[in-house]
């Protein structure tokens, strides 16, 4: 365990370094910070201990993260696909944003999201793509007791009808392919977009080269992102898959849920049709989203801290409901 | 363990994502870089589970990778750094070059070692700084039992007397501070050079912000670093550290060992200034650098990644001298 007096940094060996870095951050004032650095510290270490990590690989791998960082931009964020590809992304979003049964499940946000997507009303076309087939999606979002939630500031976001997102195309001059809406007092909303297609994430830099190599390909399933953010919910970041996609269970991202899948229907009714102005026949995506009050997430993932510290046989303590080791 | 079966990855949680991405990942061919694939995922993803790492510490994270690829250039290699902050450097080189007792300990190679450096003749100058105090540098290199080794390639490296290595200055025209040097028959090598003086790493990037913030100083301790190349014997990448420097007990990057601080001396005989073309009086630095063959090195590796799979459990079969786990 760390220890606050700072100790003698010579002559550190394969057996005693990882105390000794642990001694030596453990004048850090930040509890968490201290607490992440010290697991992520062993974690690194032991990684290297067990598999004899050889120099020139973790020059290699120093280089290959150098790449990941030099190729990422304000439109492409490798990292973020690294993370995705490793399972790790979808990981962290379970610990954060635990899911009771009888809610709606979270999955990986991606790389793709922007904050600048436009204000659509009920209805809205959010692609001006004219080669994607039309769909219209209409959802409603209440709470576990079935209660409407009004006003909720909902983002959604997709590819093109050749699999790009907005942001991926050099030439582009705004938002496209996303929107950002609100729910109306029975909790509803709808809008007008293109039947979502399957798509390889970004595969020609770092990351693309990895999968090559562990032979795995980058495709995604067919699907449609949404994040939903109202005051006393928890966010939540999830997205709606087509059934009988191709890649359905193989997402290269790991994103995918049964509860999320999703059969695209048609408008079968003339007043329907009339009532969201599109025709008999088009594309229907429907979805009834629940998202988890505030209090019940933190306590569940206040709960589940408390389980893996206990696993590590360390007492815990919350510092803005974060845990860090209770060292008394 | 993975399974060569591909498996269906929906529904992936908290408890069976990493099985899962071991599973997919097991299809890659090379059975070394799955072994070292395997255990980056499982630490990577007990890291998140055991701090319960949230989105926005993960993001921060993926931000300050992005960063440090980004400052990262020709001539600065701020992963290196972040490497060495965490006691990895120091670790990997002493798992890929194992010392026996008799010979020279390893350390840091750092971020600052080029290719580029010019071949000097025994007792050329190595820096073209008139600031800095004049230092002889006088040492052999021999194998354990004694045996003088001719030919050898060695590369040494320091600052200049402001602390800055060539690279970092941006107005250089070419390499100073640093040599390439070759033992003669009888294992002697000598060069003049300046008195190192201790220095902060870059501090003005990511990572000197992240050291910043562990309350932690980035000064290394005055040393001169030395790279030996020679058939038949395991590289040796090491420094000279100076006895009595403030941060002799603490060294940002861990790499100070007590056999390889000296003692700086002084030239006293007239013959020995006739010598080595130099003035009685001129501060003097001698070291017997001892290499390991090859095929110790190589066996003592070999012993300790068994020790290393047996502790995990695993049977070992090795690959190109690397181990792999035998999973028959």
């Amino acid at each position: 365990m760390a220890t606050s007096s700072i100790p003698d940094l010579r002559d550190l060996t394969i057996e005693n370094i990882t105390e000794n870095v642990h001694a030596i951050n453990s004048q850090c004032p930040d509890r968490r910070l201290k607490f992440l650095l010290e697991r992520t510290v062993s974690h690194l270490h032991d990684l290297a201990r067990e598999t004899r990590l050889t120099t020139d690989e973790w020059m290699a791998t120093l280089q290959f993260l150098t790449q990941v960082g030099q190729i990422s931009s304000d439109v492409r964020q490798e990292f973020i696909l690294l993370s995705d590809v490793l399972g790790l992304s979808l990981l962290v979003d379970s610990i954060d944003h635990p899911k009771p049964e009888n809610s709606t499940e979270g999955t990986v946000l991606g790389p793709f999201h922007t904050h600048e997507a436009e204000h659509s009303n009920h209805g809205g076309h959010i692609s001006q793509d004219p080669d994607g087939e039309p769909l219209l999606v209409v959802c409603t979002v209440k709470d576990v007791d079935g209660k409407p939630i009004t006003d909720a500031k909902i983002d959604v976001w997709e590819t093109d009808s050749k699999g790009f997102y907005d942001v991926q195309h050099a030439d582009r001059t705004g938002p496209d392919g996303r929107a950002v809406l609100t729910s109306d007092e029975k909790g509803d909303f709808w809008f007008k977009a293109i039947l979502p297609v399957p798509y390889p994430i970004p595969h020609d830099g770092p990351v693309g080269k990895l999968l090559g190599k562990l032979n795995r390909h980058p495709y995604r399933p067919s699907h449609m992102h949404f994040m939903f953010d109202k005051a006393g919910f928890d966010p939540l970041i999830t997205a709606l898959y087509l059934k009988n996609d191709p890649y359905e269970t193989t997402d290269a991202v790991f994103g995918v849920k049964q509860s999320l899948i999703v059969e695209v229907g048609k408008v079968e009714r003339e007043e329907q049709a009339r009532k969201y102005g599109v025709e008999v026949g088009t594309s229907l995506m429907t979805y009834d989203f629940v998202l988890v009050a505030d209090q019940a997430a933190r306590e569940l993932r206040r709960s589940k801290a408390e389980e893996a510290m206990a696993s590590q046989g360390r007492k815990v303590r919350f510092i803005d409901d974060l845990p860090v080791p209770d060292v008394d």
